[in-house]
């Protein structure tokens, strides 16, 4: 049924061009994206699922044999560690991997290596242009009426200051919308401080919230003639860890240096206000640069279909990191919840009926890049995709699964949503992009699903250098991992077919 | 009854010696003694609890009127959160404040202004000679085979390495004892891990057991060699702050550079003995340094007795903090709690019959230096003390009460004991030493209590940056103010008198 299918060109948004300010901005446009997917993300969860059960009941009689593999697969996968072991590999062997850096090119080595190692019968790289950028010293103090050193990291993208720093007053705001009612003569020649909270939230709705203050910060203080922004960490943490995080600049205005720091430094520099009347007066260092153009890739491990080799299950992390922390997180679960997946099917069950291909994403962190060059380079083969998903939300346990499937047959798996429904998981909406790796593939008709994960915790680690294998819970990704093989299984092995998905 | 006490002289242990290594064998003996205090009070608090209500129901008639003069205080503290803001003045106004610091400076004149502002009727500064140690630059990395910056902080009071670093290989031990068995010849030359893991506790008792690595991980490393040492952070949180403390040299023993490195990267250290048989190449670069003579203070606040002024029930908690956090739980805690339990005390009941004598000491953690400094200067004045007590674990919530106190009288307090059962607070054992800095009272007869604080989270943040106002609970602080303030009011109200301490 390929001919039903729309693709539409998506060279125009994610041509590559090879100048500084041209990559900063697509960066930028690309992070909004992923902003913007996951804001979609959580607030679609947001809404009340869908308990279909009466729908699924009236589905006739069910097929013993897949539901007889999604249990098997399972059994295995609750026998197995795998995924935790990937994610030790990695974040030992390899740890801080920022797109375009030597822990980039090891990552992409290592994942070559493991994929060959764990068997997989096709096994490639795509290089994808990435811009390097590395973060350097940073330091933040206040100077008066108190003196003390705060915890600073530059966001990521964020030019330098001047190497003596900036020194001048800190005016704060709740947050974009209050500093957009400042006047321009207030603001000029000073520091904005955002100083927005996050809430904890199990979906991480308060993310999309937050995260304008990093994305934007910079370019909105500046139009008030900021000389540098620094924001309070999006996160939801008491700590002493900034969060980094992509941001953006706008070639129409200044830039300025934009940087974290943490919530408990918000805290003290908020009480500060509390406690005088007088100037503060702030000092910031950071000596963040740009290193330039550099060859990633997005590494790629199939287990070939053995009835039909041309339709594609398509299950993704990403394999960057930024660079503080060993991205065990963010994205080393997902690395290693969907490699262990594909794993166990294969020696579970044998080679699966459709292709079941594996992918790890490069430099998702600064704005898809990885994932829009997989989409450009292979437009033509994005038909065959039966479904396509993306693990990347830490290692919670999932409660929820949101598809995005031809409304006509989204209630036909009964068989995989009941063996779901039996480990607690429900079926929620029919509208999500997926996450952000995939996110940009529903609008040219690939189905996609989303597998929620509690993300209570989540954006405590977030981004900081506390983002470490020790934060991964074994029960708690391997029961993502038994997921994630159960409904890979289901997708592989039955000719289930949700194409085209929905046009929103 | 003064004449029944006996007073050493402890000039010989405690005199100063103006030169570094003096200093630093000083500091060295005195944490010791400070770990060795802590280590006892953990041990003690170990034992079973006494439960004398059948005692304390043979003691008579009760005295209304202290009974009373307990559940106003502790009325008036409920309704206060006097601790809670003068942690949140000392750390936002001063933050860090190592002993001979800037920072330790700004808190001398803090505490000397906050005492005048609270209306103590007598405020004094007491002249400390410190040496200040200033940690500058440190950095860790494995450079092969797996290459990965580590999280590392300079134990206090550590050299510093040559400016290009250290680099040599790791080698990984338990404990000292496994270290102790290894021979010179593998060790020359090389690093030393010592990897112990610290147990999380109510009692922290587990911290004795552990700060050997910290304190004497130097000398125990340098007499089989090593170039350097370097140990799992003594904490209990698993995340990328390293604890510092103080650690001390043998001026027999060759002196190594000495840091620690956080659990998370302890954890990914050792993982890498895991996955790899080559040698594993670490680089430390520590530049702390020395920086000389200082004078701190210890800062005293006074109500005087308006019966018996010469009686004095003291209060304490030490001033400085290590240089990385705002020193909120170590020990901006303990001065909240003990300044507000006095200043409640007079506006509650006016007047106290017996002297409230509120010390802030200067340079405990660099080894008690301020309360030996105390001690030695007020020798002749320690038979008046009927009670002396430090509030230094924290702002988790009292459960027992520990005393040293003349067996004869040790169950007098009816009153007392009556009303803090009704908090669910225990009667513990007649055999603490009351808190670091006034480990060295009950030596002297002396009395001393310690009211035993919930510390199950306290080496979480125990001597790392992430050591801030925000991990205070104002509930739990405030039940800390209440207790010490009814313990202070029966001791400066009554005529019970516990001199002298028994000698163990």
């Amino acid at each position: 049924m390929p001919s039903k299918y729309s693709f539409t060109n998506s060279n125009q948004t994610t041509q590559l061009i090879p100048t500084l300010i041209a990559s900063i901005f697509l960066l930028s446009a690309c992070s909004q994206l992923e902003d913007t997917a996951r804001l979609e993300n959580a607030t679609t969860t947001a809404q009340t699922p869908q308990t279909d059960a009466t729908i699924r009941s009236h589905e006739g009689i069910k097929n013993t044999q897949i539901t007889q593999q999604i249990e098997q697969v399972k059994a295995a996968s609750e026998q197995s560690e795998l995924s935790y072991e990937i994610v030790r590999s990695l974040t030992v062997e390899v740890g801080p991997r920022i797109a375009g850096s030597k822990g980039d090119r090891a990552a992409v080595a290592w994942a070559e290596n493991k994929f060959n190692e764990m068997g997989f019968d096709k096994v490639y790289k795509q290089p994808v242009r990435v811009r390097n950028w590395e973060r350097g010293f940073a330091d933040a103090k206040t100077l008066s009426p108190f003196e003390q050193p705060l915890v600073i990291s530059a966001l990521g993208g964020s030019i330098a200051t001047p190497g003596d720093g900036i020194q001048a007053k800190v005016l704060m705001f709740e947050d974009l919308e209050s500093l957009s009612k400042a006047s321009p003569g207030s603001v000029e020649g000073n520091i904005v401080f955002l100083n927005t909270r996050m809430q904890r939230d199990r979906a991480g709705r308060f993310y999309g919230k937050v995260v304008p203050n990093r994305v934007n910060g910079a370019v909105e203080a500046a139009k008030l003639g900021a000389k540098a922004v620094i924001i309070r960490s999006v996160g939801t943490d008491n700590s002493r860890f900034a969060h980094t995080g992509i941001m953006r600049y706008n070639d129409e205005v200044a830039k300025i240096p934009a940087g974290a720091i943490s919530t408990a430094d918000a805290d003290n520099l908020e009480a500060m206000f509390d406690k005088t009347n007088e100037d503060i007066i702030l000092s910031i260092n950071m000596q963040a640069k740009d290193a330039g153009w550099q060859t990633s890739h997005n590494v790629i491990g199939e287990f070939t279909g053995s009835e039909k080799p041309e339709e594609v299950v398509l299950i993704s992390a990403h394999l960057d990191s930024w660079d503080e922390g060993t991205g065990a997180l963010d994205d080393g679960a997902g690395v290693g919840i969907v490699m262990a997946a594909a794993k166990i099917i294969k020696d579970t069950l044998g080679q699966p009926k459709r292709t079941i291909r594996v992918i790890l994403y490069a430099a998702e962190e600064i704005g898809l890049v990885g994932a829009y060059q997989y989409t450009r380079a292979n437009k033509d083969d994005l038909k065959n995709i039966i479904m396509a998903a993306e693990s990347d939300f830490g290692a919670g346990q999932i409660y929820q699964i949101d598809t995005r499937f031809n409304p006509d047959v989204r209630n036909h798996p009964t068989e995989l949503y009941d063996a779901l429904a039996g480990m607690g998981i429900i079926l929620g909406n029919n509208t999500t992009n997926g996450g952000p790796d995939v996110s940009m593939l529903p609008a040219q008709g690939v189905p996609v699903i989303a597998l929620k994960q509690d993300g209570t915790y989540y954006f405590d680690y977030h981004h900081t250098p506390n983002d470490t294998l020790d934060k991964v819970d074994i029960k708690d990704i391997q029961q993502n991992q038994s997921v994630w093989a159960m409904v890979t299984t289901y997708m592989a092995n039955t000719d289930f077919d949700p194409r085209p998905a929905p046009v929103k």
